[in-house]
């Protein structure tokens, strides 16, 4: 246990604590097979979500206003079902498919490791995902947020300063007593450079078979748990 | 039952879900017996609950730039303090009586009817309380909320539409998709005239012996009932 303790905790969500890639390829395989559309949907997710950081970057550097990750889904997901050549998705298919980042389902541990840190500390996910995304989603697994800190809070996406910091603010926190926890070592790293505290878990599967990094941690996190019940068990809980 | 239903509820909190009067005296009281501090409790807290409403509009007017509640309270408590004569507070004790905003307590219904309009509806606070202030509160009370809509979200305080038209542009809804819900008619008024659904409950006893108005609806809100239960009644869940 570390000997200082953070007042909040703040979440990455894709992948840390919901399993984005299983969820969306059960959840587009039957509503294909219910829409009868015949596509590759495990290559069409794991492209998607290729497309993720691509196209925050062009908000981050500017080359792009300001716009709400559902936004940047969409029209990933457009072009993606034009390159596939997937056909006979409408209108109506193709917003119910987007939606499908609101409709993602826990790791096994995530509910009760956070409904366990809830009674003790401020926990929310402070995710590239906009609050109304986070909500539903929060709605559907059950994650028990006591705050969601959207990324259209701060108009900024991780890991830009403005993010961490901003939950700072808005808590009337100083950085030092939040925590930023995440299977993700980069955003660990941006995290403690704006002054925040760490905890790091792996989530080995996250990208099924293209997992390519974040087997472990690569830095001395404060916490290096292996999952959120054990990051519950470590921080006293 | 309104034939049209909400997707979003969102609540105003002080008076309407929280008995801040009561809660506010019981706690202050307590801990000026613990401390040794002797004051008319209630006055205080009557006269503290008086000056929130020309605090906000300095800045609604521009006349101060944006400024959280809790420094609206804090600045006002040091007023009244000086004001009534009270000795012998120092600043750890001005710190814990300004944050007794963040330990009210819910009225008898609020837990267990949000906790029902929870499962089929996105709800929130929408408070002049900043998201702090908001999120502990939850916590002390056990607020169920989804999502805090805090006044620093939007750096606006209502009745500015500001507040209203912030939630829906967050949950990717029109104004009509969202209810306001209070036991304020003045509150439900500028709601309703930004374009959103409005439900009201009367709170007779908010005020105390002091008591000035909404002991009922005086206009046709979409829903008028006697409680948050009966509201959620109303709402079919």
């Amino acid at each position: 246990m570390p000997t200082k303790k953070p007042v909040a905790i703040v979440f990455d969500t894709f992948g840390s604590v919901v399993d984005w890639r299983s969820s969306l390829i059960a959840d587009l395989s039957a509503y294909g097979a219910q829409r009868g559309v015949t596509a590759d949907w495990p290559a069409l997710v794991d492209a998607w979500r290729a497309a993720y950081h691509p196209s925050m970057d062009r908000v981050r550097k500017g080359e792009q206003p300001w716009t709400k990750l559902d936004a940047l889904h969409r029209a990933s997901l457009d072009q993606l079902v034009a390159d596939f050549g997937i056909k006979g998705l409408n209108k109506a298919d193709l917003v119910h498919i987007n939606l499908g980042w609101h409709r993602l389902n826990g790791w096994k541990d995530s509910v009760p490791g956070l409904t366990r840190l809830k009674t003790q500390y401020v926990i929310g996910p402070l995710s590239n995902g906009n609050v109304s995304l986070l909500t539903y989603m929060a709605k559907h697994a059950g994650l028990p947020w006591d705050m969601i800190f959207g990324s259209d809070l701060f108009m900024h996406f991780k890991p830009d300063p403005e993010t961490y910091l901003g939950v700072a603010k808005l808590m009337d926190l100083e950085p030092g007593q939040v925590m930023m926890a995440a299977a993700h070592n980069g955003d660990l790293g941006a995290a403690r450079k704006a002054g925040l505290m760490t905890a790091f878990w792996p989530r080995p599967l996250e990208y099924g078979p293209h997992q390519k990094r974040d087997y472990a941690a690569d830095r001395d996190w404060d916490i290096v748990a292996t999952d959120i019940e054990d990051l519950a068990t470590q921080l006293g809980v």
